[in-house]
């Protein structure tokens, strides 16, 4: 089957492009040299179609999914409603916990945002870490993509880097659970990753359904403390080099990076790098510029991510409150959805510019017509449920500044 | 009387000098030098000291206070409880409705923090803007200082940018309260603001209890759209030429400029401008990077005062939830002291490298260690209110990245 990025070597528009080219207000053929250079990746749910990277808006993702410990998917499914109604750009399942296919049909009912997997993830839940063989591995895989899921994550991690890593000093160590998963699975076994070392079948079995692959990011750092070593710029350079290759098989590729704790004057400078490797759109989880923010997260990733977005970053993973702590409830899938929704909108003020909504807004305002405010709004629901019931701007009654100036 | 200015200038450390030194962890000498340099301000209350400026910690002001529509002083004195439990570092009494010297003993009363107010809020509220004279402005500024507040905001904007402003085209006018109530006086009376004209009695008044001057931004920008234009400039150098003009007089003073609503991308370059200006401490209210965060405008606010604060800003007014709504609740006033002392937290971590609490945080995580992140926690009570009752961490389980990574 010919994939996305076959049909944009060609110069063929296909229906997906038109639909992202309009969607993103660029013109088809731009977006067709960036498919086909990879700095642009296209997800697909049914039919309807998500253009990620290079000139496009910031997109946000949300994480949903039952852990081992709390298994309700209901709550999860009403996550998943929440994070569409609320402007989620995707959706990742990364349910560990009860009837896991069960819980991701559910959610595909629920919801039409694309959804990304990650297969080590159901892999591991159901077999267990200690007996997880590779086949399980690519087996896992196989039936998710069959599923019609839109990206995978896999962590790509080398024996190489794992060897990298021990050598190197850290207070936190790795903190990706998929790459903790898969360096347990290569350090039982022995083994080379079963997604590197088999890396042409995995890219055989997401041609089938264009599935994007997302490459794990193993080797973020954990802690603000912790600087990108030796073992991450590695992890980012086998990762560039894997987005080639995927690329050069017709397979559309996301690299997450960057990402996890970092010091606020290190984000810039560590996309810069990035750049520097790989058109591949970048996808970021926060980052958190701060530790101490504990309960506070999706506020400190708010800040951390519009700095991201701003120096390059195509896609974030929104955090909740309640990172670190524990599984968000649907109030906090809210309130991180909506932090990192204000972080891409940030994010693209200083790719793209101010956008005409602030403009828009700022006139509603300018006239005091506060349902025109409420309609700008990114969140003109909570604008709306918090402005006083007896008129709004209880602030300053007669003293509005622009009541008196508009007077004189 | 001599005040902290002329101390400096003679190299006299007193005992005000010697508690911030001590707080901030710098030498007195230095600190010393920096006061009689204008870029250190020190703000008391009784016996108690704060620095601003440079090379301090960055502070956070936190704004409470009655409107004519909403005078509820009960709230208003739980607000201030609420600021001092949770951080912050000057308190800001706003108030414009009902008794308003009575509220402001109430609140005396209740926080030991440093008190801020704007005389012409307070002669507007009593007098009326059409009736309010100079007299009464400067005689309020009198009753404040001698009350003991620790320092007083005045809008020194002159009829000259008034006029530059009338030349200028923007979206949102002035949306300063203090700067359109002295605007109006101005305007309405064809006088010279008598904060201006009468400057030097103003320093007079100002020396004799060593209040700080806050000199008020009213020519701040409104919406992202409206970029830095003539009349913030011209306010900008004025600032500067007033501040060096109370320095010379030993009265120390703060600048409030760069707030309001700034494109991200250009708040550093904009506190830079300011910065090649004067070496006054810098307030900023914000700034908000998007006007669309309505109901949201602490996590916009955040994000911009993290970047102001890394680019130099010393001092940061926080802005809660409801700006823009109305008056904010106690909650909110919580949440939006929190965002800007992350904010402030982020900011020196730009300024001066990353803070060892961070680190301190991040062993204890390594270690498994929950109470003693809560510990660290810049909100400590917030993250043990949102951890599980069944012990934290609810998100992986035994798929803990740090317990596998531990047990390989």
């Amino acid at each position: 089957m010919k994939t996305l990025v076959n049909h944009a070597r060609e110069g063929r528009v296909t229906g997906p492009v038109r639909a992202v080219a309009g969607a993103e207000k660029v013109t088809p053929s731009l977006l067709l040299e960036r498919i086909a250079a990879g700095s642009v990746a296209i997800m697909r749910r049914g039919r309807r179609y998500l253009g990620i990277g290079e000139g496009l808006r910031t997109k946000v993702n949300v994480n949903i999914g039952t852990s081992p410990l709390r298994v309700e998917p209901d709550r999860e499914v009403e996550k998943a409603v929440i994070a569409g109604k609320y402007g989620a750009d995707t959706l990742s399942d990364l349910s560990m916990g009860g009837d896991i296919r069960d819980i991701r049909r559910r959610i595909f009912r629920a919801t039409n945002l694309p959804i990304t997997t990650v297969p080590i993830y159901e892999a591991a839940a159901r077999i267990g870490i200690g007996a997880l063989t590779g086949e399980d591995i690519l087996s896992t895989l196989r039936g998710q993509v069959n599923e019609g899921v839109s990206s995978v994550v896999l962590h790509c991690v080398s024996r190489d880097l794992l060897g990298t890593l021990k050598k190197g000093k850290r207070i936190m160590g790795v903190v990706s659970k998929g790459g903790s998963i898969t360096s347990a699975y290569m350090i039982r076994t022995g083994d080379e990753n079963p997604f590197l070392e088999r890396f042409d079948e995995v890219l055989s079995i997401l041609k089938r359904h264009d599935t994007v692959l997302s490459l794990g990011n193993t080797m973020r750092s954990g802690c603000i403390h912790d600087p990108m070593d030796r073992a991450q710029k590695g992890e980012m350079v086998l990762n560039a080099e894997l987005a080639s290759r995927a690329r050069k098989a017709g397979v559309q590729t996301i690299i997450e990076g960057i990402g996890g704790h970092v010091r606020a004057d290190r984000i810039a400078p560590y996309i810069r790098s990035y750049r520097r490797l790989t058109k591949a759109p970048l996808f970021v989880a926060g980052p958190l510029p701060t530790d101490i923010a504990v309960g506070h997260d999706h506020m400190a990733g708010c800040v951390g991510a519009s700095i991201a977005a701003g120096a390059g970053a195509d896609y974030l993973c929104y955090i909740t409150p309640a990172e670190h702590l524990g599984l968000p409830d649907t109030a906090q899938v809210r309130e991180g959805l909506i932090a990192f929704r204000i972080a891409a909108h940030i994010g693209d003020s200083i790719k793209f510019g101010p956008d005409l909504r602030d403009r828009h807004l700022a006139e509603r305002r300018a006239d005091l017509d506060w349902e025109g405010q409420f309609r700008y709004a990114l969140d003109g629901e909570r604008a709306r449920e918090m402005a006083p019931s007896d008129g709004p701007c209880t602030m300053c009654g007669d003293f509005c500044a622009i009541k008196i100036m508009r007077g004189l």
